[in-house]
């Protein structure tokens, strides 16, 4: 395995240190040469590598590392996946660890680049990578440059927490069904909550770690306060944090959550199973010292 | 590994011979013996076998697989999962195959008579357990029962069939989420179809293959006839089909469904996507011979 650039600190601080590495991030590499005798039509693997853990990777997406020539890692990525592909360059790509965003299209082009080289590509998603993942463009960006995209499936971060909560999404005595929606709109709005909250079932909410406040707030004008609400950041990792609240308790519980990990909040009544499992049977709604403790004591 | 009973042929005809096959289905193992010297806590693995290829499974759930006594199997999984159980006794349950109906409250029953042994049990699923697998009635079960659950994560059908579509199922051009939703509910009811509707989230209906042209009715009244629809059955395995079609042609295609294997039907603008990859580029909405063959073509 080579990489592409070191590892760098997750914080750059200042802007001509961040020109410089967000320099350094963009840096493309030149000494490729193309593999002789490789005549397959170009192709590349989105490759979803699950909520975290690493043995929730599929059989299927480890025979793909093994034979994978260049892996473009997102950052949600734990980078020892690398160990599955021994033969594979691994380049960092995405929005985390200091390189503030890898722009889209400048993936795309690493993509196409290497696909069209005859390399074998594995582009590596957290989760399930047609779940938030941006996908669709790029699915659509390799097909009008006449590249196959081949899809291997993995398990979604929602999956891995309600795993952790001992819950199933999906309790017939409570709802018949699931929702995954992410906390913001591609144009910075809002999703329609009073439809969502209308369908009646549970809500997983991705991508809402900043602004779990304010979300709890706009569910509570169509659901009731006492609605429980159960928050798992980084599913299925060393450093899991499991929260358990309602909408109510759901604005106290944001102050104390990690802006910088991964998470998935839920809402519904399915997710009140959860309460009779956890260690404790419920974290107390203040945002003090002691919920952090104990919060960190679910871990 | 051993088989419980025989697989028997899927039709058992008349009264007499199926009230005979379903006193063996459902007769109980006598001849265990506790395993000496295991003291664990009785513990079960809600483990989930993903859609179908058995590639898809993870790493976690194969080692499980290697470690367990019994498997309990619901119909849907491929009994070949056995083949990475080899000391695993294999006990089908579940709603086919000839049994009509493994009563839940027996599997409940297997479950926890097997763990309370001391052996160790994984209770098998398709797709993921979290996923319509009433694992939420089994989870309570076994607790108030003093057993310990886990639950090991999988690929859900609905993931594995936009795989096959090459499709994001949240393409942040048409969509911010996606809904998983059994056809009927609880009680024999329908979901609130206009609240799905007014979501805007990719719809992804489950168990809907027997009523597929009502759900089509039912949707209309709520978007446009013109909507993305995309079928895919028994995803991931070598009898995988497809449809395209929109909303206004549903109740054809629905004539050709084959109603006995599983199936998800996509509702929505982002699996409109697809449309540009299949074999052909849409499906015909009339159910006639040429569909069907056009359909089994895409397999």
């Amino acid at each position: 395995m080579r990489f592409l650039r070191p590892r760098t600190h997750p914080t750059v601080r200042g802007i001509a240190a961040r020109r410089a590495h967000r320099t350094r991030c963009l840096m493309m590499p030149t000494h490729d040469t193309p593999t002789p005798g490789r005549r397959a039509p170009a192709e590349v693997v989105l490759l979803s590598a699950g909520p975290g853990a690493l043995d929730l990777l599929t059989l299927r997406a480890v025979r793909e590392l093994e034979a994978a020539d260049v892996l473009l890692v997102d950052e949600l990525v734990d980078p020892a996946i690398a160990g599955f592909a021994p033969g594979a360059r691994l380049i960092r790509v995405g929005k985390r660890g200091g390189c503030r965003s890898t722009p889209q299209a400048f993936i795309c082009r690493l993509m196409r680049r290497y696909a069209l080289r005859g390399l074998r590509v594995a582009r590596v998603k957290g989760g399930d990578a047609l779940l938030f993942g941006r996908a669709g463009e790029e699915i659509a960006f390799l097909r009008a440059a006449g590249i196959e995209v081949r899809i291997v499936n993995g398990v979604s971060a929602g999956f891995a927490a309600a795993a952790s909560l001992g819950v199933s999404l999906t309790h017939r005595d409570h709802c018949h069904g699931i929702t995954f929606v992410t906390a913001h709109t591609h144009d910075h709005g809002e999703p329609d909550w009073a439809a969502l909250a209308a369908t009646g079932t549970t809500l997983a909410i991705y991508m809402g770690m900043r602004r779990a406040g304010a979300l709890g707030a706009a569910l509570r004008r169509h659901l009731p306060a006492a609605t429980p609400v159960a928050i798992v950041q980084s599913a299925s990792r060393p450093d899991e944090l499991r929260w358990l609240t309602t909408l109510a308790g759901l604005e106290d519980v944001a102050d104390v959550l990690d802006p910088g990990a991964p998470g998935v909040i839920f809402v519904g009544e399915a997710v009140g199973e959860a309460s009779g499992r956890l260690p404790r049977p419920a974290v107390a709604a203040r945002a003090d010292a002691d919920l952090r403790g104990e919060a960190l004591a679910f871990a």
